[in-house]
């Protein structure tokens, strides 16, 4: 079949995740019909992203060089580390330019369901990092089920060490609306109400 | 910044149509995160989509090699040719299996305002087809204002030449529901309302 460039090129891209055929099939043509360089510097980038990117070996975030550059980023608060899920909940955190100190990626979240449990998660060295001049840690897990069983987990074993444990705070989302926000999340924000006379 | 890859690969996977920065950052996580393969063959499928997709020199669709399947095909009714507007319209007209004549790519369509006319379109090749064997042409031009200028434009050349020209039904799609059509849809479809004693 002489069509055959075109529905190899719309059955890769349709395993990307939410795209489906119809979304695959326009981005093909928008490839085809693009000027010439744009699909030759996509491919490029593309094949070349898995040498490029390796994980930190100490906060295991992706990074090009290791140590990665909060890692070895001597003016950071070397005192307190956040702890997520994901190498790209980094990326996220660091975009609101609020927080200084170091991160650990954890590679997961505890889940007896899906047979992941501390000893398949970075804990181990999460600990041993802690035991080296660490005062406080941030549990930065997702608020689901898991997140918060594992930053339940962690908090028991980190306080047992001295260390200062916080989870972020839950409640209503900046510029939400009261009317569409779930039950879960409205209790959440009654319970964490703060003080307006104290800031 | 040691993570130019990750911020390389989501600027140039926002440039596709429909993909803004967020889907982006997921498709670039989901790239870096997937079997290794998978990256390589994506990379390839696009980088060489350019090379292997070429335009048929008779009916102006995509193919491999010139003149095209359809072209070639002697299979197919040679008197009976649909006009579409851009290459991909021939693989959705394709994929209904209820079409066994020729294609005409026009390659755009009728519009002043953006400075294009009959002599920017492939109308000259088109009327040169028709003189050479064709009995009845289908203008499958999209039913918008300059679709329908264009299919006006043609009709009125094709049918000085004693071609039969005629053009896509206009109705109510199929599992459509008459309470969301809008007026112009519904207004056509009682024009063309169809007999259902004759079938």
């Amino acid at each position: 079949m002489a069509r055959d460039a075109i529905d190899q090129l719309v059955r890769q891209l349709s395993r990307l995740p939410g795209i489906g055929a119809k979304s695959a099939t326009r981005l093909a043509y928008y490839l085809l019909q693009s000027d010439r360089t744009y699909p030759e510097t996509l491919a490029e980038s593309i094949r070349t992203i898995q040498d490029r990117v390796i994980r930190c070996s100490v906060c295991g975030s992706y990074t090009e060089a290791d140590p990665c550059d909060i890692c070895s980023d001597q003016s950071r608060d070397r005192s307190l580390i956040c702890v997520v899920e994901q190498p790209q909940d980094v990326s996220v955190l660091e975009a609101t330019g609020a927080y200084r100190g170091l991160y650990h990626v954890l590679g997961g979240v505890i889940s007896p369901i899906d047979g992941v449990g501390p000893e398949n998660l970075t804990v181990g060295d999460l600990i041993h990092r802690c035991d080296a001049g660490v005062e406080e840690v941030i549990l930065a897990t997702n608020p689901t089920v898991e997140g918060d069983t594992t930053a339940l987990y962690l908090a028991r074993m980190l306080e047992e060490r001295g260390l200062r444990v916080s989870r972020l705070a839950l409640g209503l989302p900046v510029g939400g609306d009261l009317e569409y926000a779930d039950r879960l999340t409205i209790e959440r924000s009654l319970r964490g109400r703060t003080n307006l006379g104290s800031g």
